[in-house]
């Protein structure tokens, strides 16, 4: 086999962009076979944009049952990941999922056991950890030159949407079709790259606003505060209301301060420990000592090509996948940490109650009501992840 | 009367400072006549180094009886600020009082109604005022024309300080002879330009850890979090134990986001109300539209100087103060909050429940214990504030 025979489900904002970049011709190893959407008028679309030698299906199932595929690429509202992620591995279909994995851990966790039964490669679309400056934050980190994480400050707010996103579709913003709100479907990726940079909390404190910014139901403005294993603190601060948002990241270490701005990384590096020198210098207001470094790195960053290409190479040739589906837990865990701290109002400790969260977030489910004003819409989702 | 003449209560680390940028000629209208410090190595030094015809008294009383004055600066561990301002001011004289005002805010309230009494005039050294990076901030958020203020993000942490510091004073970083750490002794200033900039808060949640970085019994770091009556939210991040720390201050409203950082303003103002856009954009992911300047401020930056000058203007002159003493209010009020939130665990809303945190601080002065391996030494506070 050269190639892999993909099929796409889902034909929304995700779901076409995956199909262009495989058209594009920038996966090399994968051929795109088919396509699925519930939605007509998708369909439609797909039927006039599409070359014609691509199947295009009105269900999820029947693309899985096509035979037309190897491998599928699960691009739907979260709800429904689990379910056809499950369907899709049960009919030895590889599978890539966007993110998030799903919208409860309990999910993922199941998820993963069946892909590990069956033998499939089970990837997520992490596409974020192809960003040669988070690469680089990641390799810094966990090089161990610069010793322990001390405080990690993300303030993430650059994520923002009008009110015409969020009426853009009725599953959108609400607890019964999205299960959440910025934490679910703009920050899985940050989320992801908080827990693979910097590793996972052990207490979460998070305060959440629902429908500040916008004419929705879920939250859309965060503040969490966390607590490491280590002792190290953190913040990450995240909304769709902000204009223009910060994307700043930045993490303290023992030897070295890390700070991540509009793409750009730089690293003071002190020529000490600072915990051996607060105890050994006589100087009461001392200055740090060592070098600023702006970073070079790389430069690559693939995006979902090097996530789509590494899924085919793990397939082809074993080669390393970007993140492999039990990825999704960590950060699908941070998010619900925050939801349910949010929710009880009092800080929550990991490993997460996950019955609890569940059992608050059907209460939110049976209160949830239908999207008003929904102008069904598919935006480009150029220059965004 | 051409010139104020002063008296100068404490001859520590910042007292010494101020007698310095007296006798530096930079203050023209104000003499200094005398000094008084119940430390005796401390009164030998300043014998050594202070002009012959400055007295130099045992006692702040026999300073303040001495009729050698007009006008005091306090100088003093905070719990001695309360006593020896109103000390003063019930012998007729003008205070200048080196922040915090106290340690809780019912005394501040006390000291005012006394100088309102004794219509003397009482001001606080809020010498961060005078800078030009904060001046311009404050003068943008107060103009109006950028609207409301919907995020506050507050990372500072380039406090810096070394065992060595905390072990230069027996008073140091203990309940009982300070009243907290990083936020009573660095960051009143901070707090203070919190609030005149960004107005104060109707609710606080903060963390703060006692002796996390440092052997001390108070805190060393500190991340709260804010709710403002607008709905707005921030946090206030601050440290003594990172380095190198920063010192970022974003606040992002309705029609710009203002960034100070390294001392370097920045503001993207947006062409439109984004809560009027968000509403009418056709665009689901829209950008920001507007212009980016990096600002040109007049760099005037007279710190403690211009403190003192100001003061001496307004005792000849009635020109203004850079902080009167009710300005001594608002900090230590977002200071105390911050404790009596960490110390119940839970948020604590506006106005403060003066009494509970009394008594809870009263708690706490009782379990403190005495600073072990205590060198006492004053150390330039030369860029330090």
């Amino acid at each position: 086999m050269n190639k892999i025979r993909m099929g796409i489900i889902g034909y929304g904002n995700m779901g076409v962009g995956h199909c262009n970049s495989i058209l594009s011709g920038r996966t090399p190893e994968i051929e795109l076979t088919c396509v699925a959407d519930v939605r007509e008028e998708r369909r439609q679309s797909a039927k006039e944009y599409l070359p014609k030698e691509i199947a295009i299906f009105s269900t999820p199932e029947e693309l899985i049952e096509s035979n037309l595929c190897d491998s599928v690429l699960i691009a739907l509202p979260h709800y429904d990941h689990p379910k056809y992620v499950i369907m899709a591995l049960e009919h030895d279909l590889h599978v890539m999922c966007e993110k998030p994995a799903g919208v409860y851990t309990k999910q993922v966790r199941e998820m993963n056991e069946i892909a590990q039964k069956q033998s499939k490669v089970f990837g997520m679309m992490y596409n974020q950890r192809t960003n040669h400056v988070y690469r680089k934050m990641h390799e810094l980190v966990h090089s161990g030159k610069f010793g322990q994480i001390k405080r990690v400050n993300w303030i993430i707010t650059n994520w923002y949407r009008s009110q015409a996103y969020y009426n853009s579709g009725g599953w959108r913003a609400t607890w019964d079709g999205e299960g959440g709100g910025v934490l679910l479907n703009q920050c899985p990726h940050n989320l992801d790259l908080l827990q693979w940079i910097c590793g996972m909390p052990s207490k979460v404190q998070a305060f959440c606003h629902n429908g500040k910014w916008h004419d929705i139901e879920v939250e859309d403005d965060v503040t969490a505060y966390l607590e490491y294993p280590n002792g190290a603190t953190g913040v990450f601060i995240t909304s769709t209301g902000d204009l223009p948002g910060t994307n700043r990241f930045e993490i303290t270490m023992d030897k070295a301060k890390i700070v991540c701005e509009n793409d750009q990384l730089s690293v003071f590096e002190l020529n000490v420990s600072e915990r051996e020198f607060c105890f050994t210098t006589p100087n009461g207001f001392p200055a740090a000592e060592g070098k600023y470094l702006e970073l070079e790195t790389d430069g690559l960053n693939l995006q979902h090509i090097g996530v789509l290409n590494a899924f085919a190479g793990n397939i082809l040739h074993n080669t390393p996948l970007v993140a492999d589906g039990t990825e999704g837990i960590h950060g699908l865990t941070l998010s619900n940490a925050m939801h349910l701290s949010s929710w009880l109002q009092r800080p929550v400790t990991l490993p997460l109650d996950e019955d609890l969260f569940l059992e608050e977030l059907n209460k939110l489910r049976m209160t949830s009501k239908e999207k008003r004003n929904v102008q069904e819409v598919s935006f480009s989702t150029e220059g965004t992840y």
